[in-house]
């Protein structure tokens, strides 16, 4: 029973002042995750982290930089959130351990996202929680790119064959047009209209493209807010359930 | 044409000190980098950084940990070496990007080490230069232990299929038994004697086992010292070649 949890950027950091973590909010996630009895891997956005660094070098996820110290300062910046991310897991026993992406992954021309999952399985395998984040990931013809922890959690999720996928960001789960959580999507035409319309003011990146990403998958993946985590890891399916009706 | 050039620890640190970067020595290094033409892959060992953290948590290539805040103390006690390596590089004009070995790489229950290298293939393609060290990895059964910068650079010649391999040491080459350095080795029965002998006192932690090692290799592999990295790198064989017969 492996789960992937995803933190947002926008959970664990102070996303309007640059490199700030949210203290208070990490330590809650952390000791939330320190409950939990099972194999995890989380996943870490960029908050005020990477999403600063990004974009004072004009780097995004279609616009690389063939700039290595430019490359460097935008993973050096993840580097010190996932630093304070493992630190807060320690301090509830979690023993995590960091994973880089720009080390493990890289991306084809169209950005399809590679991630050889030995490392990542031999941790699980030892007892050990990996603690991966959105990243510089090397891309064909385009230098290095930016690379999301939603995409990082759906290739994980794949590639380890994971039971449960959980994506906590700041929103308590995906919203009808009336502004009401939908408790189950399995297909992406139901909520198009929807999703279309959150897409625009959505700080977590676009839920559209959250929905449409985690309907391939063949676990189920849960949307919830930051108050709905310990109900995720203690097995309760609160938020959205987004399930392929495969 | 792809070179892997291991710089090792006690190259590029003072290792009498603590953490104490020989900046005048990583500089000449990465001078004679920067003047090199085709695509590098670089290695480099703990020096007085890895060494040190892992003396002191009593972690080795054998001995494992299943605490995860000591590996990762071991670990950023070699990141810090590595972003020092990174910058050097980087104030030469080589486009050097970080890859963490405990993000990518993983060990059998036997040792054996294994190391995905697409996202390093894709770094090379894109003209960047990627830079790895030893490092804490996760080990089946024993938790993380330590791999040297020797045993990455054989499982990257090996991965990559690279050309050539260069061993940047303190020592100019493979010594025989009179002191004198070999200039080519193609059987480690020849040498047995001579390598055996050197093991006790050689700093770089063994030089009959690297030798050993670089045998298995298709690519020839060059053995020397610092003052010899130019050479190496505009093609010259200086030190000692460690060639299989095959």
């Amino acid at each position: 029973m492996t789960t992937v949890l995803k933190l947002g950027g926008s959970v664990v950091t102070e996303k309007e002042s640059p490199e700030t973590v949210d203290e208070a909010a990490l330590a809650r996630a952390a000791a939330a995750i320190g409950e939990f009895d099972g194999d995890m891997v989380v996943v870490h956005g960029g908050g005020s982290f990477g999403h600063h660094a990004a974009a004072d070098r004009g780097v995004s996820s279609t616009d690389g930089t063939r700039n290595a110290a430019d490359a460097v300062a935008i993973h050096d910046a993840m580097g010190r959130l996932n630093t304070a991310v493992v630190d807060a897991l320690h301090e509830e026993g979690v023993d995590a351990l960091p994973v880089r992406p720009l080390s493990v992954a890289s991306r084809g021309a169209d950005g399809a996202l590679t991630i050889p999952t030995e490392s990542v399985a031999a941790m699980l395998a030892e007892g050990f929680t990996p603690v991966l984040h959105g990243d510089v990931v090397t891309q064909a013809g385009a230098g290095v790119t930016i690379t999301s922890g939603d995409d990082l959690v759906v290739s994980l999720a794949r590639g380890l064959g994971v039971d449960r996928v959980g994506l906590c960001s700041t929103v308590p789960g995906v919203f009808d047009a009336e502004g009401a959580v939908i408790p189950r999507i399995e297909r992406f035409a139901d909520v198009a209209d929807a999703v279309g319309e959150s897409d625009a003011t959505d700080v977590t990146g676009g839920m559209a493209a959250k929905v449409e990403k985690l309907l391939g998958l063949s676990a189920p993946a849960l949307v919830f807010g930051p108050d709905d985590l310990s109900a995720f890891l203690a097995g309760e399916t609160p938020g959205t359930v987004v399930a392929g009706a495969e």
